[in-house]
């Protein structure tokens, strides 16, 4: 159990906005900062309309939320920091250093990062062991998953315990790898569908189906290494490796790299706007926070059930 | 419009089972056909089942599927062929060649294969432009995507017709590359799966989790071109290219390839056990079928409002 309840939310583009709005939805404190001027505004806007999409609405008058001119003001007296800056080494590691001496020793500093060494951006700490990568996936306040990064223990745990209870999926990384998990998973995914766009194997639409239609709702219910252990049939993940792995490995050797060049990003352009045909971004952005709330509920019921199951046996 | 009425089955594995149910399901006459002994009785006990799962659930005395002791009984008078046998160049060269033999003329012979070369199965066959691939998603009576390659056009246009009257969703492909597009994509996040395990950056069930709390829920609802186009912010697509393809392309060098050694089988099927605790194989399959059944009503409501918003634009 957590027992945080006044958070700092250090930078408030797009991903601290999220974070901002699901720390309010779940009844905590936030304390929020950013150096760049009229921040606060949108900042209130994008509550009113994420927290409503949760379905936790958080009224415009609260004093839950308390925007701060200095970022000494907005850490100097909280447990917890989500710090969500621009994601290059030098601003990171300047960011971090200053955090570090403003917030109190025992306090945990989360930052979201999707390519930056935590040792290299924490080098000027005096405190790096509370500090954490916590790399959420956008929109955070409506997709589950959180990559930690130690970090001390005691700060994987209390950041754990504090994702937990707003509903997040903490996974923990044994080791730092760049890009951690899932955003090296959609590297390697990403690469060959622009490869097989550049051969000319199909349209952009007819590969962004192909994901939607197919591998796409199966990995929205389990990841690969389950699905291979059902595709395996009654002998499992065992039967996989003997029989369909080979396959896998003969068509890596067929995969490929793009070459970016002019030709291609046209194609993927064009090709994009052709697919949205006339829905626009933020059409888009609507009908898929919709679907990602329904989908959330989906899964939770299903979790809930296989729990039920379980207790059963 | 579909004007195919009578289907013949042949193999009746997982995906020929799978098909049956799913034709049957949707009205049409199955004739099914396998060389193997005893495969009648799984077959109606897979339908009961099946076909129960997608709400249209056919009775056990139904005429509508009739059970063939010889190939030419099962496909001499059907319009459409669905080919479901051993996924070997060999083998499906004398089955194609036996079945283009023995069927009329002007009906099409679909096939499902995730890595033999069409040119190469169809070698020995008379009509060989009536033939195509048509490669579905495990199970396909609950995945929508069938990936097409032609063949003449009048083939690829009558059997996307009767895969949409079916609820499937059928892409063509422009031309072929070995695995068509899903199963490339999946190898190429599977080889980058199971490497980030070998280097021992995360356990398999939180590799799994990565993907299905993160990437997978939102590849449930669009491809990744447009995931990315929504990344780039209001200047979408092309703003993702300027700032934050760099980073992908960056990551792709640090991307690797597993060695598939004891060690490593080791760790992906002690991995699988732990993640699985006590759920059988079968309970999972039950929950997946589940999920699968509620995301696609999710999806086809989300269509259908997607489709009333264009209306009223």
């Amino acid at each position: 159990m957590s027992d945080i309840n006044r958070v700092a939310v250090i930078g408030c583009g797009t991903i601290g906005m999220s974070w901002a709005s699901l720390f309010l939805a779940h009844g905590l404190e936030v304390q929020a900062y950013d150096p760049a001027p009229g921040r606060e505004a949108p900042l209130r806007d994008f509550i009113a309309v994420a927290t409503t999409s949760i379905g936790r609405p958080v009224p415009a008058d609260t004093t839950a939320l308390r925007w701060c001119m200095e970022l000494e003001d907005a850490v100097g007296n909280v447990e917890f920091v989500q710090e969500n800056g621009p994601d290059a080494e030098d601003a990171k590691r300047t960011l971090l250093a200053a955090i570090d001496r403003l917030t109190p020793a025992h306090s945990v500093i989360a930052t979201s990062t999707s390519s930056q060494i935590r040792s290299a951006i924490t080098a000027d700490c005096r405190h790096p062991e509370r500090h954490i990568v916590a790399h959420p996936f956008n929109p955070p306040h409506l997709v589950p998953l959180v990559e930690i990064l130690g970090g001390a223990d005691w700060a994987v745990e209390r950041s754990t315990a504090l994702y937990r209870r707003l509903g997040r999926h903490p996974i923990v990384m044994r080791r730092e790898m760049r890009g951690h998990i899932a955003n090296r998973l959609t590297s390697a995914l990403w690469r060959e569908a622009l490869f097989i766009l550049q051969e000319g194997g199909a349209s952009v639409a007819d590969i962004d189906d192909a994901v939607r239609y197919g591998p796409g709702l199966r990995w929205a219910i389990m990841g690969p290494y389950l699905t291979y252990h059902l595709a395996g049939g009654p002998g499992g993940i065992r039967h996989f490796l003997d029989h369909l792995l080979p396959g896998h490995v003969k068509r890596w050797a067929e995969l490929g790299t793009p070459v970016l060049d002019a030709d291609l990003e046209a194609k993927i352009v064009q090709g994009v706007l052709e697919a949205l045909g006339d829905r626009s971004i933020a059409d888009c952005m609507r009908a898929r926070d919709a679907m990602l709330v329904a989908l959330a509920s989906l899964s939770s019921a299903a979790d809930d059930a296989q729990d039920d199951l379980r207790g059963d046996a």
